[in-house]
């Protein structure tokens, strides 16, 4: 193969001119980066490669923000749960919370600004319930530890008209007297759980603070983050990029990591995570956005709005009005502002690229509002085939840029580990989806240095990097025959595609991996995804070239959409548009909410319902499994284990209780009296329920194969296919070339479906990608 | 031993004399009974025991009862539910039911006394929107089958005033035309789901319907129910007594089989099993009913109160006001209706016997009107240790009586079977409970004639026999030393003591063996148990001396409680409580409503609750297993499997996503990412929380452990105690006596703790009880 060049990012380092040289031209890299830690040496800038340029907005300028402290970035904190053993209640609301990075703002008048919630009673104390007093520290706590018949004197005197002394928020550290403000709540309901909503200022970025921590940093300073919404702020962030521009001639690219906001990260008092949502729109809140959102839309949002119970409007919440306005009243903002730094940028001459992460709040990608931000790019860190579609289907940006794994760090790259494997792997199951939509290019970070020293490494991303210009020069932009159209259906739509089922970015969770295998399985598979919302359906109906909803995820999250199911246009739309020929398929607790006599909402589109207990005594005969389904198909012809001629299939985390409600259901896999896999005729559609899918080979096919049959397309599935599960066929009929790609890291042999009927066997070699043309 | 004799029943049959007098003498049994299929010849009622005759009083009149075919028993029966795809539905409403069992009431004007309901509206459609029509044979369905340009020409004419000759309920069979009767909404809301709730007549009595489709006994006449609410009816059943006492003077005892309404039991039109319910007040419906709880309760119940979205009130449901308020009405009138047949065995100088089960509803002998009706005895059948307490806890009785198992008939009683592990395993079950609390007399069912033909079992019977009255004699009505009181907290409280977490009578569902374990492993503990709701904590706060409160169940069940734990009164009483030093145990989903934040509304009790996928952006770090705990002591030194010296517990259906809230929370056992048994102080007391409690002789003890922990009261643990799971002591101080047991059918050793602090080794043979003085 002759040696082709481009579409590579090269993280570089200081004293690593030759290596640098030496891997630029094996990986064929036209951009060099740097990264967390590492600076570019001014010959390596000269080289013959674009220079990107990490660039932070709000944090990192701890001249200006010391000076504006009352700029700090905010957030509203809930203080832990406290139960009133009597009728006087004492809460250390900063309990728990890390000091160094967050401190009560007491600028603005807390009994204003905060919230004491009633929480077993679900109400606000009015403020004149609840006083805030600064004390000696206290030893006594007098919730559960204490008598009822408490009769401690309480300096009270300071609550209602607090006038603190030196203000703890503006000198970043604790109040002046050295003691400890605390909320008191003289006559509480024995009894009650209470919590404090309160507004602190954030004094230390979280990403900053994640490494510092991490890497042991010491008295390296904290950097500030300042909220670009305030005056000083806002002009701040505008005229320092100009000069920032002038004074680095080179860059040619600016990273923004990010821009002004960062996801909601809060540690506790052990220096540890405490709250981590990669979706959080926890820091964006200030006094001045509360007061605008005000003036905007016309009324107020309480505390409680942003707290959520100390959910704090997780992105698994169903959002309420209120939060989804002030949603948009920040991307609104955002855009606005973000716009104008991308200006700045290019009157310089110089591109502008967004990180995907960090400071990203209010810029959703596949938000209404992100193509006004004017962005030449966006890069991101791709963990699998969701994550990297995630970035690649980004519209509205010249190129997308996917850094992928393992970053050259020491906790892979040390001596007697091979980082081969993990690179494998990250690069199959990123391929899967860069054959359905490629990003533009691709690149990797940290220290080229680490990754210098294994020259199997070295070798392997040589040939992943050919391997990728090539694909990306043969699909040439095309659009992949796809051989069906899919939504999946939940609450946030489009904002969050190929991002539900996430807590903080791409990691594992226990409650999610089944869900998100779902999405890992699309990112690959020949079909066109799109991501809709309930709102979406009953804005505009279905789109009629529909093949099949996807609607998955456990009851009451906004995946599975809890009370938006109540809503019988929803339910009779759905209905309405199976009946006709659609596909549905639900995963987990589709459609779940208790409700008129039925658990699942479209039990009768499924034909099956899960057992609440409600209907135990109703007989359940539906019990007997197909002998063969199309679903299972590949299934039984590649693994069958035991002996009782069952495929034994993952479901993951699985569903318990799941039954068919009659004999029409077609029970694909019966177990443990229990249905994990069925079907369910509905007029010209079907229903398929799936128990659970954690991303495998073996589900991503079950996956395929329920999406055909719920479509009732089973005929069209062997156009563009193999029927080996490890291996797949993408074809792009604008170029006229098509590719069969072995998935996996052992050789196969499949028969594959050339899309015009013929079947041929075929040998694959390990990872093998075989191009063709029509 | 010598030979003992008293307190047991044989069921004999005809031309058995000598082998009756032979088992009477060996088994020392002083009463004869007769069973389904056998009857008592002459001679055999003059053998020295007392003679009970099986009685029924609303079936098996048939004479009577076909000449007032308006009084037959009724029910509200729910269609099955029909999806709108046009504008225009037909409902075959008895499809589905089986019409040998039920015929639908047309003498009561349906548009009055039915409700058709739209399902997704969650809405009755008003009465003229519906008429019921009747046509020839309907071989084309308006529902899924059928496109929505529906032009069909429909007879609406019969609806509204519909005036059917030869109604089809009074003569038992199909309407006359032959035609089938449907309901058709005219003007359907497309894609709607509606049900049709209608009366019908029960024209066949359940148990006998069993029977008689069981064991083929073709065309026997099918008994028909009739309801002694109505005015013949009502004259018959107490004429009809009089006569038969008259005409049955052998008989001692009237073993009533069992009053007026049978538990809900519906059978499907393939003759099979459709709903069960051995709670189930469906049967006791009927216009005159309606009508008079109108006017006692000033308000009318609709058919959905009733129907309850098909779930028609099952024991598992919260149940409603209306539907608390029907039971009392109903309960009122049997209990009122029987203590008059009551009466007349008494003047004819018998005794009255209450079969529990069959023809019970309304006479709960933990109801409140129960002793009004006077009876001398209850007989039961005997699962296990929770349906023998069941029995011999019912107070206000003179005597109890246990029907143990195996029944003696051909499904266990065949050559090359041995009858005897199955008895050995119902006797060892029932013993634990009858040393707490032992019903007065012993019995058996079916036919002496097969159980004879095992010597093996009739050596077995004669000993288990000597062995059940020596206990008895022993204990002699004295009440067993009782380390705690323990209560049961759900919906039902005492109405249904011993009765939670059963569907039909102590059959396994899958859905309530991890709980029913609770009530088995308590059976035979020794504790004091009591069952209490939740209305009762309200009512009455909750008792003093107390020691632990057991709330266990699926979240929403009447069991855990669901919507009650809304209200702050009883939240705040059980954590006041056990902040006072009460115990708090929670088994699955106790006090589980999401609300205010918090699923487990005692989450605070219990330092755990369930992730609802709302809280996984906060961290939990709290994971870390107690090295060595309580409770679980037992497990540790006798079952510790694998090689992570941790002890496997079995949860059963267990429990997934529970976390520890902080660090206070002792985790006992932690797996899978998971907490399942684990303990946190609250104030003086404890809560406990264990994901699930099948029974067996570990999670007895791990129960009696959470208990005694959960009460701060572990010291007291072992005063009368055994060390061996296997083993048990029971102390009767007042009689001075004391006994230890081996509840296994192998050897045993163990230290005995003899309840003033001496411990000393023992060796127990299988089975084997010894009696000591103190």
């Amino acid at each position: 193969m002759s040696k082709t060049k481009g579409r590579v990012t090269l993280p570089s380092e200081s004293d690593f001119l030759d290596e640098t040289k030496e891997l630029l031209e094996r990986w064929g890299a036209d951009a060099i980066r740097d990264s967390d830690g590492t600076k570019l040496d001014r010959d390596i800038k000269l080289l013959d490669a674009k220079i990107y340029t990490t660039y932070f907005v709000a944090r990192g300028h701890n001249e200006f923000a010391r000076e504006h402290m009352d700029e700090c970035q905010q957030l509203y904190l809930m203080s832990k749960r406290h139960t009133a053993a009597g009728t006087r209640l004492r809460i250390d609301f900063m309990d728990g919370y890390f000091n160094q990075q967050v401190v009560p703002d007491l600028d603005h008048d807390p009994k204003k600004w905060w919230e004491v919630m009633d929480r077993t009673a679900g109400q606000a104390l009015p403020p004149e319930e609840w006083d805030l007093s600064m004390e000696g520290d206290l030893s006594v706590e007098e919730d559960l530890s204490m008598e009822e018949d408490l009769s401690m004197e309480e300096d009270l005197s300071m609550g209602g008209n607090l006038s603190v002394e030196g203000n703890p928020s503006a000198s970043g550290g604790k109040p002046g007297d050295g003691g400890k403000l605390t909320v008191v709540i003289p006559h509480a309901e024995p009894f009650h759980e209470y919590t404090v909503s309160f507004l602190v200022y954030a004094i230390w970025d979280p990403t900053q603070m994640y490494n510092h921590i991490t890497n042991n940093w010491g008295d390296k300073p904290h950097e500030i983050p300042f909220d670009v919404r305030q005056d000083a702020s806002g002009a701040f962030a505008r005229e320092y990029l100009v000069q920032w521009l002038k004074d680095n001639p080179d860059t040619d690219v600016v990273r923004f990591t990010t821009f002004f906001y960062h996801f909601t990260l809060v540690f506790g008092s052990d220096a540890k995570e405490k709250f981590v949502d990669w979706f959080g729109y926890g820091a964006t809140v200030s006094v001045k956005a509360l007061e605008e959102f005000e003036k905007e839309y016309g009324y107020s949002l309480r505390p409680e709005d942003i707290v959520d119970n100390g959910y704090y409007n997780s992105t698994f919440r169903v959002p309420t009005r209120q939060y989804r306005d002030y949603m948009d009243f920040i991307q609104r903002f955002v855009a606005g502002k973000a716009r104008e730094l991308v200006g700045l940028v290019h009157e310089a001459g110089r591109e502008a690229m967004m990180f995907l992460g960090d400071n990203w709040i209010g810029t959703e990608p596949y938000g209404r509002y992100f193509p006004e931000i004017g962005l030449d790019a966006v890069v991101g860190s791709v963990g699998g085939g969701a994550t990297l579609r995630l970035i690649s289907d980004i519209p509205g940006v010249k190129y997308t840029e996917g850094r992928f794994l393992p970053y050259f760090f020491p906790d892979t790259f040390y001596q007697g580990n091979d980082p081969v494997p993990e690179a494998v792997e990250n690069w199959l199951c990123a391929r899967r989806a860069l054959m359905r939509r490629p990003v533009d290019r691709i690149g990797y970070g940290g220290y080229l240095s680490l990754a210098y020293k294994f020259p199997g490494f070295v070798d392997y991303i040589e040939k992943v990097t050919d391997e990728f210009r090539e694909l990306y020069d043969n699909i040439a932009g095309s659009r992949p025959y796809c051989g069906l159209k899919v939504a999946v259906l939940n609450c946030w739509g489009r904002l969050r595609s190929w991002q539900p089922y996430m807590v903080a970015h791409a990691l594992w969770y226990k409650q999610t991996y089944t869900y998100f295998g779902i999405l890992e399985a699309l990112s690959g598979a020949g079909v066109d995804v799109s991501f809709i919302s309930f709102e979406d359906i009953r804005q505009g109906g279905i789109p009629e070239d529909l093949d099949v909803i996807i609607n998955a995820g456990d009851a009451g999250t906004a995946w599975s959409g809890g009370d938006e199911w109540l809503d019988g246009t929803l339910v009779t739309a759905i209905r309405r548009w199976v009946y006709n020929g659609g596909g549905f398929v639900g995963v987990g607790e589709p459609c779940a909410v208790h409700h008129n006599g039925r658990f699942f909402q479209l039990a009768d589109v499924l034909g099956v319902d899960k057992e609440l207990g409600y209907t135990l005594s109703t007989d359940k005969y539906y019990t007997k499994q197909a002998q063969g389904h199309f679903i299972t198909e590949d299934m039984e012809n590649s693994k069958v284990d035991g002996d009782d001629g069952v495929p034994h299939i993952d479901f993951g985390e699985s569903m318990k209780n799941v039954y068919a409600l009659d004999g029409d259901t077609e029970i694909v896999e019966y177990s443990d009296h229990e249905v994990h896999l069925s079907a369910h005729g509905y007029g010209k559609g079907r229903g398929v329920y799936i128990a659970g899918l954690p991303y495998s080979y073996e589900n991503t096919r079950i996956l395929l194969r329920s999406m055909y049959y719920a479509a009732g397309r089973e005929g069209d599935m062997k156009k563009w296919h193999a029927d080996n599960i490890y291996c797949e066929v993408h074809a792009y009929p604008e170029t006229g070339e098509y590719a069969v790609v072995n998935n996996s890291s052992r050789p196969q042999v499949t028969t594959v479906y050339d899309g015009r009927g013929n079947a041929a066997g075929m040998e694959m070699k390990p990872c093998e990608i075989r191009w063709f043309s029509m």
